[in-house]
Formats: C-alpha cells, sequence, structure tokens
C-alpha cells in the first residue's frame, strides 16, 4: 500500500466522501473525486491492507501431525502461487515474486514452525511467530535486507490468509468479469500484472488527481474515483457503478440504472469518435494536441489516438540500468525514429532529467541529498557534467538532420534565467534552433518574464509545479490532498508562465502544459482560458480533451478560469470552472 | 566536509570569486559574498577536505620493527587526540569522539597493520589497507554501522596525515592568535567547538548567505565570505585581511591596510552603539525589531542586544529527545518565562514544527517520506494529531494569563485557506486572540489574500520560502547557489504576502520575516521597503539591523526594494539594492 496514514484531505473539504442525502431508497451512495472519465461496473474487490495477527493464545486441537500438514500446505500453495504470478508478470517482478516463493520454503522456517507447532501452537500463529524471528534478523541487518523485511510480511500474511480462511491479500489479476478494484491507496507493486480486461474501474478512499491510481487508471483508459471515503467497507462483490466524470460510486444499482448508464456510455463513446482533426476549441482557437513519451514504444499508441505531435519526449530510458553513458549513435538511433513519425509535426524533446532521485549508474550524486526532489536534478546536473549534455545535444542536432520534424528541445528543472540563457546558448551551439525550458519551479514561473527572451517556448510541467509550489511530495499519501493541479496558487503561475510567453515576441512564443493537469478535460479547458497555447498528454486521454475542448468556446475557457481563479481551494477551483463548461455534460464528465 | 560538488554558483553569475583588476601591486585580492559583517584580520587556516591515497606500491625501507612502531605511535596519537577533543567538547560530541578513539585502538586493526608492514608495505599504505577492509564490512551492513564508514575514513585520514606529514585534517578547537578559517564548505561536526576566541572569520569557497557557514558566523558575530573562489589555495599562514560587508579578502595586507581597517571597524562601533532604542526608518517609522529564540535560554541575549520581544519563538526544544510528549505543564513553566521577559511587548511563539525531517519518538511519520521536507511536517502533523496541538495551545494560553506580553501563536507549513482557519480555529477556542501563520510555503505566499482573513497577523520565513520557490535544498551545497533570498522571486512573493497584510483589515494586519533574511542589513532595508511591517532575528545581529535601517528612510528603502525587484537574479537584486542604499557605507557593510 501507498501509505497508512489519514487524513489525505484538506479542512473544510466537504466534497471528499460525501453521501448524497437524495438516495434514501437504495444503499447509500459515495462520492469523490473522478480523476478518469467512463463508466465502470462490476462487483468490489477489496484490496486487503493488512491481515489481523492471529490470537496470541491461539491453540491447535492435539493433533500436531495434522497441524504441521496444514501449515506445510499453506506456505507451498503461497510459494506456488507467487511463482505463477511472477511466471505471468515476467521481467523484473518475475524475479521479486521467484525470490518471495523461495523465502516461503525456506526450511529454516519450516523447522521454527513445526517446533511451534510442537509447544501446541496453532499453524497460524506459529507462522506468525517464526516469521517474526526473521523479520529482526533482517530489520537489524539494515540497508537492503532490512527493506526485504516488507516482502517477508506479504509472504507471511498470504500464507496466514490461507490458514485462516481470510482473502488473500494483494490484488488478483485475473478475474472471470472485470471487477471493481476498490482501496484505501494503491502502490505500483500492487497493480503490476492489472489490465483493462481485468479491472472495470479503480475506487480508492486516498490519493488525489496526481496519485498513482490516478495516473495508471488514466494510462489504462479506466474509470477512476479517487479521495472517495468509505469505499473499502463495501462489502466484496457489491454490484457497484462507478462514474470517473462525476466521482459517484453507486452500489447495487438498479437495472435500469446500469442500462441509462451504458447508453449514455454509449453516447459519450460517440461523441468522443465524433471528435477528431487537430485540437481547437468550438469557434476554432487552435490548441495542439501532443503527447507524452517514454521512447519510440509510445509511438504507436500517440498515433492512434490522433496527436498531433509529441509534447514531451523523456529520454531517461536511454540512461537507466547501464554502466556508461550512451554514446551519441545509440542515442540518434532512438531519437530519430520518433522525429520521423511526425512530418512536419512539433517533438518536443526533455534533456536528460537525472538526479539523486532518478541515480544512474554513471552520475552519482555528488553528495547525500536528504530531499531529492530539491537537490542537484535536471540542468543542475548538467551543469557539473557538460559533457554529458553535449552529447545528447549534439545526438538531437544529427537526428533531427534530414527529417520535416519541427524539434524542439528544453531542459528539466530551470529556476533562473542564467540557467535559461545558458542551456539556450548550449542548443544553438549544437545547432538546435528551437530551445526551451520547463516551468516546472515556482520561480521559473514567477519570474517567466525574465526567462522568456532567452528561449523560444515553455511547457509547464504541472506535477512538479504543484508539487513545489504546495510543498507537497507527490509520492506521499498523506500530503496528497495538497498536491492537486486545480489549487488557484498554481493557476496563477501558469497565468505568469503563459502571459510572459505571449509578451515575449511580437507574434507571442508558445506555451504548452505537459503536466498531468493537460489530461484533465476539464482542467484542460481551463489552461486554454490561462492562455496556454498548446497541451501534452498520456495518449490515451487525448480523444476526451480533443472533445472537451472542440465543445467550449475560447470565451468559455477564460470564464472557467477565471472563475478557478477566484475560487480559493482546489475543490472549490474545480466546481467553479466546472459550471462554466456545460459542454462536459454530453461527455458525461 | 558539507558538499564535494563543484559548480555552486550561477551561470553567469561573474560575481563570485572575481579578482579585482587595480590590485596588482600585492597578492590577488579574492572577493566573495559577505555575510556577515565586520573586519576580521589573522592567518589563514586551511581546513583540509580529505588526504590523498598513500602510493598503491608504498614500500617501507626493510626495518619492519620500526615501520610497526610508527605506525602504533601514529594510531595512538590520533586516538588521544580525539579523546583529549572529546573532553573538551563535552556531551554527545564526547560520545562520538570517544567512540572514534576506542576504533583506533581496535587490536584486530593493528593486526592487520602489522600483518602487511609484515609484507614490506609503508606503514601510511598498510593503514589505509587495513582501514579498508573494515569499511567494505561496516558499508556491506548497512544501516547504522554503513553509516559509521565515514567516522572511519576520519581516523585513516587522521592516521595517514601523522603518517605523511601532512596536517591533520579538521578544525583545531583553539589557538595561540584568532585564525581565518578557510575551507570548501563547512558542516556542523566541523565547527562543534568552535569559538570567538578561535575563529577571526569565516571564508568559505561555497555556500550562499542561508548556509550553515553563514547562519553559524551571524550567530557567533564573526565575520564571513562565502562563495569565494580560489580562497582554499591561500597558502596556510597567510595573513587575511576579511571584509564581512564587501565580501573582499585580502592577503598580506600592509599594516597601513590594517590599520585603516581597525579604524574603520571602530568608527563602525561608534555607529553601531549609537543606534539605540526601537527600531524605525531614518524618517521615523517603526520597525519592531525582535528576537529569534529557541527556548528560554536565549532570552539574556535578546535582551542584551535591545530586542523589542520575540518574533520567533521555536517551541522544538520541549519535544526532542524524549519518549512522551510534555505536558501542558511542562510547556507551561517553558513559556511563561519568556512572556515575562517582555512585558507589554509581543512574543510571537510558533508551535510544533515536528515531522520526518525532525522526528519525534512519540510522532512517528506515517509512512516512508522520499523528500521530508515535502511531506507531512508543521501544521499538516498536527491535522493528524490534533491533541498534540491542543495540549500547546492550552499551555499557550494558561501562560499567558498574568502576564502582559502580547502573546502571538502561529503555525508553520501552512499551504491553504482551509488549514489557516482551522489553526486560526483552534487558537480561538482554546483563548488565544492573536492566531497568524508562518509563510513559507509558496502557494500560501501566493494565495495570502485568500489566506488574511482567516488570521491577525503573518510571518515570512524566507528560509524555507527561498527553499521551495528555487526548490533547492538548504542543506545541499551543490543547489547552495540557488538557495539566496535575494532572488527576485522571493522578493516577488514577499510583496505578495505584506500587500495582502496590508489590505486585510482598515489598518493593516501585520506581515513580519523571520528568516535569515532579516538579519541582513541591507536586506531588511529592502523587506522594510517592500512592505513588511516586523524584523525578526538572531540577536547578535539585531545592532546591524537597527543601525542600517536608522540610517534611511522608508522612500530609499523602497526605492532599494524597486531596484531590487527590477534585477533578474539574486546578485544583481543585491548590487542594485545597494547602491540605493548610501547608509551602509557608515558601517562599512
Amino acid at each position: 500500500m501507498g501509505g497508512t496514514g489519514s487524513g489525505s484531505t484538506e479542512p473544510g473539504d466537504t466534497r471528499s466522501g460525501s453521501t448524497s442525502p437524495g438516495d434514501t431508497a437504495g444503499p447509500r451512495v459515495l462520492s469523490g473525486t473522478g480523476v478518469s472519465p467512463g463508466t465502470g461496473y462490476g462487483p468490489v474487490y477489496v484490496v486487503v491492507g493488512g491481515i489481523p495477527e492471529p490470537d496470541r493464545r491461539g491453540r491447535h486441537d492435539g493433533d500436531a501431525a495434522a497441524e504441521r500438514a496444514r501449515a506445510k500446505d499453506a506456505l507451498e500453495r503461497v510459494a506456488a502461487d507467487l511463482e505463477a504470478r511472477g511466471a505471468r508478470a515476467g521481467g523484473e517482478a518475475e524475479e521479486v515474486l521467484f525470490a518471495q516463493a523461495m523465502m516461503a520454503r525456506d526450511p529454516g522456517l519450516a523447522d521454527e514452525v513445526s517446533r511451534l507447532i510442537g509447544q501446541g501452537v496453532s499453524a497460524a500463529r506459529a507462522v506468525f511467530e517464526a516469521f517474526g524471528g526473521y523479520r529482526e534478523l533482517l530489520v537489524a541487518a539494515g540497508g537492503y535486507l532490512g527493506e526485504r523485511a516488507a516482502d517477508l510480511d506479504d509472504i507471511r500474511d498470504r500464507t496466514v490468509a490461507v490458514l485462516t480462511g481470510l482473502p488473500m491479500p494483494g490484488v488478483p489479476d485475473h478475474a472471470d468479469e472485470p471487477f471493481v478494484l476498490v482501496a484505501r491507496d494503491l502502490a505500483p507493486a500492487d497493480t503490476a500484472l492489472l489490465s483493462k480486461d481485468v479491472v472495470a474501474a479503480f475506487v480508492t478512499e486516498q490519493g488525489g488527481p496526481t496519485s498513482h491510481t490516478a495516473i495508471l487508471a488514466r494510462s489504462m483508459g479506466v474509470p477512476a474515483v479517487v479521495g472517495c471515503a468509505g469505499a473499502t467497507t463495501l462489502p466484496p462483490g457489491t454490484p457497484v457503478l462507478v462514474d470517473g466524470g462525476s466521482g459517484e460510486v453507486r452500489p447495487s444499482p438498479s437495472a435500469e440504472e446500469v442500462g441509462r448508464a451504458r447508453a449514455a456510455e454509449e453516447a459519450r463513446r460517440a461523441v468522443l469518435s465524433a471528435a477528431t482533426g487537430p485540437g481547437a476549441t468550438a469557434d476554432g482557437h487552435p490548441v495542439p494536441l501532443l503527447a507524452n513519451i517514454g521512447g519510440p514504444r509510445d509511438l504507436e499508441a500517440a498515433l492512434a489516438y490522433g496527436a498531433e505531435g509529441v509534447g514531451l519526449y523523456r529520454t531517461e530510458f536511454l540512461f537507466l540500468d547501464r554502466d556508461t553513458a550512451p554514446t551519441a549513435e545509440e542515442q540518434e538511433a532512438a531519437y530519430r525514429p520518433v522525429f520521423e513519425a511526425f512530418p512536419g509535426g512539433r517533438v518536443v524533446v526533455r534533456t536528460l532529467d537525472a538526479g539523486a532521485d532518478k541515480p544512474l549508474a554513471f552520475l552519482p550524486p555528488s553528495e547525500e541529498e536528504p530531499n531529492p526532489a530539491l537537490g542537484e536534478r535536471g540542468v543542475r546536473m548538467f551543469r557539473r557534467h557538460p559533457g554529458i549534455m553535449a552529447t545528447q545535444l549534439a545526438a538531437l542536432a544529427a537526428a533531427a538532420e534530414g527529417t520535416t520534424a519541427e524539434v524542439e528541445v528544453m531542459a528539466p528543472m530551470v529556476a533562473t534565467a542564467a540557467e535559461a540563457e545558458w542551456f539556450a546558448a548550449a542548443c544553438r551551439e549544437a545547432g538546435l534552433r528551437r530551445p526551451g525550458i520547463m516551468i516546472e519551479v515556482p520561480s521559473a514561473a514567477l519570474r517567466a518574464a525574465d526567462l522568456a527572451g532567452a528561449v523560444e517556448f515553455f511547457s509547464i510541467g504541472t506535477n512538479d509545479l504543484t508539487q513545489y509550489a504546495l510543498a507537497a511530495d507527490r509520492q506521499v499519501s498523506a500530503v496528497a490532498g495538497l498536491q492537486n493541479p486545480w489549487h488557484p496558487a498554481v493557476l496563477d503561475l501558469v497565468v505568469l508562465a503563459a502571459s510572459a510567453a505571449a509578451s515575449a515576441s511580437p507574434q507571442g512564443k508558445g506555451c504548452g502544459v505537459c503536466g498531468e493537469a493537460a489530461a484533465d478535460p476539464a482542467l484542460a479547458c481551463v489552461l486554454v482560458g490561462l492562455g496556454v497555447t498548446s497541451l501534452s498528454m498520456g495518449a490515451p486521454a487525448l480523444p476526451w480533451v480533443r472533445a472537451a475542448l472542440g465543445r467550449h468556446t475560447l470565451e468559455q475557457c477564460a470564464a472557467a478560469a477565471r472563475a478557478a481563479r477566484s475560487a480559493v481551494s482546489a475543490a472549490g477551483a474545480r466546481d467553479a470552472a466546472r459550471a462554466e463548461l456545460p459542454g462536459l455534460a454530453a461527455l458525461a464528465l
């Protein structure tokens, strides 16, 4: 689980987890924040967050041999299940799960369980205590071994679940019919094996629009509701109807309600498929819709969803898991197919965003960083390793040669005008004519007018910008309530950046958004209303954003932006903006 | 050492480390950023950052017995020195240093050194290799033991230094005459034993105005220059004249130059001692000057330097190093003497600022935080533990009863209007009539107008505000060049907060500054010009700020503020502001 804390919503924020007072007839309707649009219907599957400790005084009925056999069977069943899951997952997950299976079959552990059962202890309690001894050893060893304690706890919980007839913890990776996955929160490890065939919708009690669940759900194209208080109390198996737009979660809906939702879903699909061509508002104001990609492997989806180009090409994949930096030739080979995929189109490449939070073997951090997100990341790392930057820029220039793509190159984590000037000069020297910068540090947004002269465009990274503006870590669920790009302070920073870009040259310079905010159809309209000139997102969100934009005029977007900035909270901004965007209804958003 | 990285200054920032071209006669004059005013004169002592590895092929001359005796003597000398330093330091440092002395006397280590010397290896190389074997064991063990590797490296370096005739690494804790301490950067551990009697001035190559060195120097009242390129190349023992105002470092000054500097210093002392009474600009605009304190023990200095009250009473000391939260009675006993020390004066108490970066035994973090500075800190922790807050507020209300101090209570890390409202309501419920909030999260400054209605005052924490606005960790020297409160983006945020407070009621609400910025006399004038209504700082800075303010009109301060905000970099802002503040010259600032 991503977190165990409570209180992730803001005080005074009464939207989360409220019940609809009108629904007195059926079971209680829950509501949260819709973060991935669409309607999902299926039985509830509650992800168990932990197995209760077996009774300290638990004794077996006297037949130690039978109890030993039960314990042995349970451990073997868990080991076999882990192996099977590993084989299906493949890759790194396979290694992790195979190692866990070996732990479950450890003979020393079996001996200790057997010894305790010999003293009359119940199998469940014996397993619990035997694992406890191992756990202490691992924790005392610290470091890598210490971190394995969580793996051990997982095996222990699974075995105790088998012995006590509780559901196995964790997320199932196959199902007869797609289920609605309900959890307090989901961590990446919980979701390695999930697919659209298995999950009809996600509902979590914690998390916000940029939580792991929200990002995963949007990338899978599965409806999701987060911040939905009380969700884990839904009885497993209950059929529920989940609206990833409005955030409504309706248990045991009537056949009519399901039918109506399915009809609405079909109507919406029709609206979606009718929205084609380049992105634009209803009155024809063009807003190029671009895709975020992490490598050439993502090109297929980008093209399938009608991306007009690439707004964020993350280049880290070239640098990870290797002992030396990639050569200019290796890099060129990875850049060229992306440029060739969009003849005449824009491709915005972000240079390497490494640092202590994404460490590379050949670029060790210069010192220990207590807060890697505030450390020597992005362009700051280039300052210390200009050779790495020079090679990347040269490779980009070489790859662009002979293609017709409009190649733009931008640096992450720029905070000052001096950094922007330094990076832009290096790009131009390498023959890259359109240097730009990410706007993700508050100072860069606040002083965007000082930075705009040096570069050709801005691209706002709303995820990090929100993280720094609210001082709330994207990875910590206890502060997820603050990590919301709808917060008016974030919108203020977007306006500063967009207006500085617009005023920086007679025809105006571009200011795009490439964070998660661009993938939220309502927020996408607001961003356009704030002056943002292009939107880049995970490809599955493109049709939604295209349709939402196409159903509103630029003035409607501007009115929604004004309404959002007049609010004093993220939830208030979202409500106020949606009230100005009537076209979202046809998309059931 | 605090860091080993290079490139901590901004690109294009040509101020740091430049030489004065006019000084062709004497040795090269160095310059950096003056961060603690005053003139210091003494011989250079360069803190050695590491001892070179002894030659891999180093052999002794064949007399193994004599070489063994040398090695044994060196280890014993290092052990005895560590013990002596520990005994002088006392407290926690004593324990650490005694433990290091024991490591130096480890018999297993001596055996390995002896064995290697038997193979003909030189004593220095033998010591180096023997420690290396131990080091690997510690690192492999990880956790607490792994962290001891640095202690082991320190003993190794000291012993190798003795054997090879190099100066012992680290900082001396006594001297015949005060020296000018020169280093790449200083870490807290380097400076545990320093006093004004030993250090005439600090000069570091790295670091900015909020670096550890700058803060330490100001709290000791010792002149300091940071960001001074080339400083560690000054030959040890060279007499240097350090100007902690202008940032000039002059090696081998003439007797006349020293005499002139001393005369200027005396004239400045006269100006300082002439500036008495409540803080105000030259034209009588009052600016209350308050002290930052960490407990009743700091009251004496606050009163001695003429503080008009307390602008930041940090209450963490009550909560550290204990297994349970302090009771209301214990807290009341710590608050009352501070309130009684300022009859009729202001005392601003900051409620507990705990979190993963300042963990308390009885308030464990709810989850692992990869970036504690962006985690569940300050008021966020209160959200999860409202009982801790209630007890603290009740204790403050009880302690205030019967005293005449104007007690104000503020919460740290407030990011949203909802948090401000929630905290203010809790204060009022506890009978505390003047609740306030720290402005240290960018969103709180950006949206100050939304927060001002809920509270009676703001207090800007420039250290954290700068850290978040520039996304640059205060503790990481590689990004120290960005950690500068002079950056115009930070000044913009100050203006937003100060003007929101001024407009929040007919007579205006107060907006103070309690970060390190308030202790910089030039920046203090700028802050007043930006609309800040009171300044709180470490007590030794009060006379300097009082004198600087008293020599400028409010309009001069406003002109300096406008000039600073027109700049595009921190260095540019500082230079532009100082040009508008002619009165600093009399203080040699």
